[in-house]
């Protein structure tokens, strides 16, 4: 295993040097609040936003302070727009920590249904809905700040041959998710945060996508993406010391202990050519019955994969080029956690397609992590067929912080 | 009062001549909800689509048959999409009557949590969630199937001083108005509808709108629009007797009893010029308050406004150019029922603004009802220095139909 996605020695003194900055911050946050973000740094172990322990009711409120940013081992909310934005040439260091210490402090309030600061509705910030904001950092933002913390793995990545990108739904300097169980409450906070951002950056894109609406399945329930496959079945459960190992960096570079990167890619669907196959067909692309994402070799969607079974003909029940045999890989560091969300811009004719799925895959290492395993899939994946990656973008997410602080201090200190 | 909007003896003829028509197929949608149409037109009462008795549970289903199309007295669910297609040159009479069949049967289908005819991700219609599909014809489609019973009001609304119209977001040949409590049971209908009216029509427009959250509020609560403003509080209550005067028809022309008509404006909100204006200035512009909407001569969001009250300089308390004094009328007939819908299509910059309200208005006559009360915003109202009409259309709403039949059939006999 490598050393970017355990929480190893080095992961340790980037989490204890963390604990240290938080320290003088603690009294801010109050006795239970300390305790809990101590223990957690004590123990190396994962703390999801304090998320499981404050928000008791169903329309409840995600903490924004916390070791790590609220957004990732939450709950998926129904729906999520991811902003980027491009910094002004005159936005240097000294504005960059203003727009980030606005920007917090604005987050910090509409996430627990208080008015922003110089909100003209706060009526429109009372439903707050599991809303959440995460910030996310381009190459071109942490290089303002200090050019020498640039991560290694933060920058584009690498060329895939079967990449169709839109210059246009990919990259940025600073990265918005907007998450919420409640589209007003989303359209409120994306208001208020964008003319915050105004004075600093330029909107580059916005892209949204969406889950079923809270309460409409079970909790927990897998989503469906818009070819009607249950996706997302493998995938680290947050609050596992297996989640942390894969998303949380260690501290490479050390500014980013606690914090992970966010790979989104906008992938177009063809649901028009989709449908021209059969249902057999289908999931033999990807492995998986499309009725509850058992594999073909099981019932229940959680079933392990027999990757060696063979039908009466002697050939492999998961096909050599489906899509869950070419995502698996014998390596277990090259895993991720995804958090996907599909997109519709409406029935019309587009050059990209118009609907898809926004993958959003977090991960200490991006380069270790998600670039082998997307390898893998543009080299072979029956599904490439009906799929097209149209937008690429990468960003350092860093760690949480306490009341007081800023998200992405840890880059300035 | 007019003829147009009250259940006169005209209007009884119509629903006498409905109740014959559904009379034959009374039988094939079960002794209770039979036995409900039939009470409900013998006493010339409104029956909310019936979905009152059904729709039990939170995340329950909406009936599609009923002597009245749902989504129009049905609860506003937290999301609508309004899409307007353009018949092919090719469409005629015989034609029009197949793509009704076919896109009756679907939704039918697709409201009660059941897949399409041709649902390639039956999966996808598992939750429906209120999902509502309502039908609509522009001038063009009547014309094909019978010139001689278009009605006298269905065409472009008089052109408004203030109008911005965009042709893009205005008029349309067959009208889906698709609402769902789920974005993916509403993505879902909306791409099987969409597939259905492929052979026999292009799209025109796709217009998406949002409220709170199913479940967010507590129901009943009057939505807030973007502006931050309680918006719709005086709307006739659905189910009631004046409900039934305001929107169904009595039947001019006879094949629109118990249909209604739907002028859909969409208004688009300059919210940052909004923002400079104070509160006081505000609140004095609409003539209500921000924080609970009551009226400024009140404290509850339901008292009657007093336009007689002053203030100490002998003003009247409602400004005489304040929305709700130009929006009420001393004419009891020409009122309207609304169900608007927010619309934020993202912080990019677009000129008419990216940002305002669906204004959804159904009444029996648009030109007796709806007209007029618009005539008089637009001669004069405070508000029109921070909004803009840049779309417009009208759509007859035929009545609903019994299973076997389909919407708009009262026009081919």
């Amino acid at each position: 295993m490598t050393t970017s996605h355990q929480p190893t020695t080095d992961g340790r003194r980037g989490l204890s040097r963390r604990h240290l900055l938080l320290g003088g911050a603690a009294a801010g946050i109050g006795a239970v609040g300390a305790v809990g973000i101590d223990a957690a740094i004590r123990a190396g172990e994962e703390q999801p936003a304090e998320g499981a322990k404050t928000s008791g009711s169903e329309w409840g409120l995600e903490p924004f302070y916390g070791v790590h940013q609220a957004g990732i081992a939450t709950p998926p909310p129904a729906l999520t727009t991811f902003l980027a934005f491009d910094l002004l040439p005159t936005t240097d260091r000294g504005a960059i920590e203003r727009m980030l210490r606005i920007l917090t402090d604005d987050a910090a309030k509409l996430t627990q249904a208080r008015s922003a600061l110089a909100d003209s509705e706060p009526e429109l910030a009372e439903v707050a809905a599991h809303l959440t904001v995460t910030f996310g950092f381009g190459p071109e933002l942490v290089r303002r700040v200090n050019a020498n913390r640039l991560p290694a793995w933060l920058s584009p990545l690498p060329a895939f041959s079967k990449d169709a990108l839109n210059n246009a739904t990919s990259h940025g300097d600073l990265l918005l998710q907007v998450g919420s169980d409640d589209p007003l409450s989303l359209s409120h906070c994306i208001r208020m945060l964008s003319k915050d951002a105004r004075t600093f950056a330029t909107l580059r894109w916005s892209q949204s996508g969406f889950r079923n609406a809270k309460g409409s399945q079970p909790q927990g329930t897998t989503m469906r993406n818009l070819f009607g496959q249950v996706d997302g079945t493998v995938n680290p459960a947050p609050g596992s010391e297996d989640f942390a190992g894969v998303v949380w960096s260690g501290g490479e570079p050390e500014w980013m202990a606690g914090g992970t990167s966010l790979v989104l890619r906008r992938i177009a669907m063809n649901l028009d050519t989709w449908d021209m196959v059969d249902r057999v067909g289908r999931e033999s692309a990807v492995g998986r019955t499309l009725s509850n994402g058992a594999p073909l070799t099981g019932s229940e969607e959680q079933d392990e994969t027999d990757f060696q079974a063979t039908n009466t003909l002697g050939f492999p029940v998961i096909a050599t080029e489906s899509h869950i045999r070419r995502a698996r890989s014998e390596n277990t560091s090259e895993r991720i956690f995804r958090r996907g969300y599909n997109y519709d811009d409406g029935p019309t004719t587009g050059a990209d397609g118009n609907a898809g799925l926004l993958f959003a895959s977090y991960q200490a290492d991006p380069v270790a992590q998600f670039v082998p395993l997307q390898q893998r899939l543009d080299d072979l994946d029956m599904l490439n067929e009906w799929i097209s990656h149209v937008g690429s973008a990468v960003f350092a997410i860093p760690a949480g912080c306490a009341e007081g602080g800023f998200v992405g201090e840890q880059l300035f200190q």
